[in-house]
């Protein structure tokens, strides 16, 4: 169950109600809108009385919710969430760009390609300190090193750094260098990791399991609303499927079907999805023609060298050309770039 | 192999290169193509030697074919087939456009269909007259009843028929009324229906099976080419995976990889594909982004009242809304709506 | 809904409910038991009233299905369906072998074969004279020649033969030489050959399509019953997975399923489930320990030089040692092999 | 690659062998063996010359290894490895039975779990004090008051507890009080917390991710490995598939293919691979009929009152049941229950 304040509601109304939530032991969530407070309820076995709450002072409308994820939902929120990423948005009409190389590798490298995605029009810059490899002998990742080289990239460059989280213990760092936490694909179902991005109050760019449903990663998410975070973003990079083909199978039916369900932000990854260089383009249009609210992409300055990733990165002139796609396809529909 | 002619190339010399493969034991397949002829050999187990090839007159050039489909592929055929179905394009820079009904239901039902679907741009019109169904105990279509009413909406409109072929004994009938054969997904690996279609002298929309690899899927489209027809589309219908928030998962990334390994038209199908009727409008306009050459949808003047598949049909109003959404996509990638 | 008659009803109490369920619009399903006859009824939307039936003279007892397969489903017949194919029994307490080469290759060659699994136990000779094939310049069968030699195999060994059918004009032939008419599992929704068998009046070995649920098959199965044929026993041979250490998966989990929800037999083919040699032993133990009525094994004189599917065929000897472990499985668990 | 040092090697040849390893820049894994050492080599791109190897004192053979994983292969690692759990077996010619609820609710329901699953022939006792949910709303698990309930447990009976980690914090607790400590299904992949394992010094319990490959999940068990850990066992619980009829696929196909590629423990979850209660006994003695080592099942005094996975719980005599009818296939395949 949902109850929307009326927009002159006061705090101490909206505290009362939340009092009475608290008295029938359950738990609520206030949700902040743009013009209105609405409050989540949750810890109840089957329907609740919104005869209760109806006649408390400030309340406007109270509303039944029918999915088993509550915050993440768009009934309990119609608006699509905008996040503000240090005045860089996610989400919202104008469509946002990350993109940068799969994992940070040398100064060099790392500078290069921020300048090269940023001079092309992307806002936000990726590169992974902590690698997620299905090898213990493969390259892990610099770690502190890459995430001070990605704080300077953002010093030169001003783009916003989205890189991924792999243990709780790293979190005090990551936070001290990330703009948006990136949870893997891999630990989208790692809760003691989801519950802690929950109070980490940075932006968190969830991405989805291989095997997961859309239900599940919206559970997913849910956990991480549910501890106090507010600024998810959902991130399709591809579900396994029998075809080999493709290196996943990049499911843009979820990109439709999430923006009906949910007023998160969804981005789509067309790199992992498809995993093969010279398909990324056709992916990402058609992402962003699907109604993606932004896309991620993995540019190399030199794919050919990179320690992971390399068979399915850009390099910076591919994504140049693949920038003009994407503006010419966000435009047909209305939209436009971030 | 493939043996590509010159341009000059006689035809007795195109002859004495098939004799040639025949006195090897080898089958020879004639690919005509806008300017020269190819020469496409199969029944070789193992690499063959270019040597006798290469110093017979007339002969341009002697290429590998490393894929098992040899007629489907593009090394044998560089340039996108376009097939001529009584002057309406399917494949090549217009995108086609294929609507109708599930089912033909009824006279009244398909003509209304039809004018509607003519109205809005399309050029080829879908409908089932034999259906294949889960249960026998569902509707099973009108047969030749049907078959009859398309032809008479084709007349009405000038509409090319798509309809599908289930029953190897039906083709007399279906050649009499169809204008483009469908084979359905779960017979994409019927092979005694297959060859029939490679010697029935009309196109095939060849619809992808529910867990059909790429590759397997042109493996289908070579039994049809190599028994003679080369008139095949391709058709992405969606693939099952473990998601169960859409009916199938449309694959759109079968689209680039199939205009990379293929000189066949491809088609998408996002009814069937999501099978929710709010989210077709936008996985049509995400496959045409993709790359596809044509899109087939399902339209019903009262898709509540259908026999089959209401959940995913568009009213004619909602397809009209469709085709200028995907109209302006076209334009958007120097594509247009043939 | 089903109408199960009193041990005592007599012929024409049978017609007489079989009259008045054709009165309504429905069509009657006479089923035949040991001891008493059921009527299953199929055509109606939504549930009958019992009434009408309870009343009528012979009738005992009138039962609701809930599920959509009616004439395959335990609530309507709750005892298993034991095929007698010439007095060799498929279903029942005894399990039930089948084995032989993937393709009849030659006379020496498969009589090789029948005779030696002949000599391991089996009663069933397995072996396939129209052959599905990916590509269509592969080995497709030695068509009614090897229809022949499996007669003639049956001849000198007393082995019940179990062939493919593909095309339904091959049916006339496949007739009259085959004890068990199986469907392969590419063919699984060819519902125009679906029914042909429904007609046939032989036993049928339905295979499982690689990406069917086990409801659909069942609805496959439901096909063949609705057209007068009961005789039909269900072949597990593995499904599509994103696995591929594997050939397909072989789901033994559809074996409790199965017996639960239908009366049909239930078989395993370990050889295509798994489609690794060395490994069709213990998935063939594991089937009869899951409680399979009957095992499909390929067996090849010499698996290294086998036109299809060596890599997945046992040598003799080996299919010997394999019987030894099935048998003591099955004694095991109070079963023993037919 | 891997040096195998001869029975007589003396501890120092061993270590020259390792400096000489390290000489080059690479990682020595020594792997004590029953009869000799073995010393497998990490950190190399492409192929090692053996030569300067097979020439220094007590080595016996240098042998290569051709898959990505190394130290969890056969090839390295002949012989089973079998784990000690303080005088209970997990691998080997006995079966061992892991047995309990799915959560720790109470101490009433856990000591009453405990008693009735040993008196049926367990050797451990499963039991989550820490629960994954894909809800944040549903019941966690009890924590280290759950813990202490397994120690209580384990007091009275005798039995080794098994039991989920699921935060790498926690670490230091579920030493304290497992025998065994199990990794989930959801962080198959969550490396950080598969390093720790790894230095962890108790058995691990490695269950396979849902869509993880066999290949994933042996790299996964090499992470372990690779950190100093030999002591895991490989979990396959069911992948998740197309097919709704069960909650998951048990995939019985990994046992024989595990048991060739490696030398640890294999134990099949009959419970969470179905899903189904009345079909868990099936699943089970099909598991050990494929070769497992062990099974997993659960058990609750009172399925219906279960705070989790009640729909798949046995009540202790349906477990007493299915324990008399491992125990006769286990005896079928000469083998017995540990």
């Amino acid at each position: 169950m949902l109850i929307v304040m009326k927009p002159t509601a006061s705090r101490s109304e909206v505290e009362a109600v939340a009092e009475k939530i608290r008295a029938l032991g359950l738990t609520p969530h206030a949700i902040p809108g743009a013009q209105r407070v609405a409050i989540g309820i949750t810890g109840n076995k089957g329907g609740l009385d919104a005869g209760p709450f109806e006649v408390l002072p400030g309340v406007g409308d109270v509303i039944r919710v029918s999915q088993p994820f509550k915050l993440v939902s768009r009934e309990v929120k119609p608006e699509d969430t905008v996040i503000d990423v240090g005045g860089a948005l996610l989400g919202g009409k104008a469509i946002a760009v990350m993109a940068g190389p799969c994992s940070v590798e040398s100064r060099e490298q790392i500078l290069e390609a921020a300048h090269a995605v940023k001079k092309a029009g992307a806002r936000f810059l990726r590169g992974g300190a902590f690698k997620p490899r299905t090898s213990p002998y493969e390259f892990q990742g610099l770690g502190e090193e890459g995430l001070k080289l990605l704080a300077e990239a953002r010093a030169q460059t001003g783009l916003k750094v989205v890189t991924e989280i792999m243990d709780p213990d790293d979190l005090p760092m990551c936070l001290e260098y990330a703009d948006v936490l990136q949870l893997g694909a891999r630990n989208m179902q790692n809760y003691s990791l989801l519950k802690r991005l929950g109070t980490a109050g940075k932006p968190v760019l969830l991405k989805r399991g291989p095997a997961a449903t859309i239900r599940e990663w919206l559970m997913a998410a849910e956990y991480v609303l549910a501890h106090g975070n507010y600024q998810v973003a959902l991130c399709e990079r591809g579900i396994r499927t029998f075809e080999t083909a493709t290196r996943n199978t990049l499911d843009l039916n979820a990109v439709p079907v999430l923006k009906a369900l949910t007023h998160l932000p969804v981005v789509v990854d067309p790199s992992h999805g498809i995993g093969i260089r010279a398909h990324v383009p056709a992916m990402a249009r058609a992402g962003v023609a699907a109604g993606a609210d932004a896309i991620i992409v993995e540019v190399h300055p030199c794919p050919e060298k990179a320690l992971s990733d390399g068979q399915q990165s850009l390099t910076p002139a591919e994504f140049e050309e693949l920038m003009s796609q994407v503006r010419v396809i966000a435009g047909a529909i209305g939209r436009g770039i971030a």
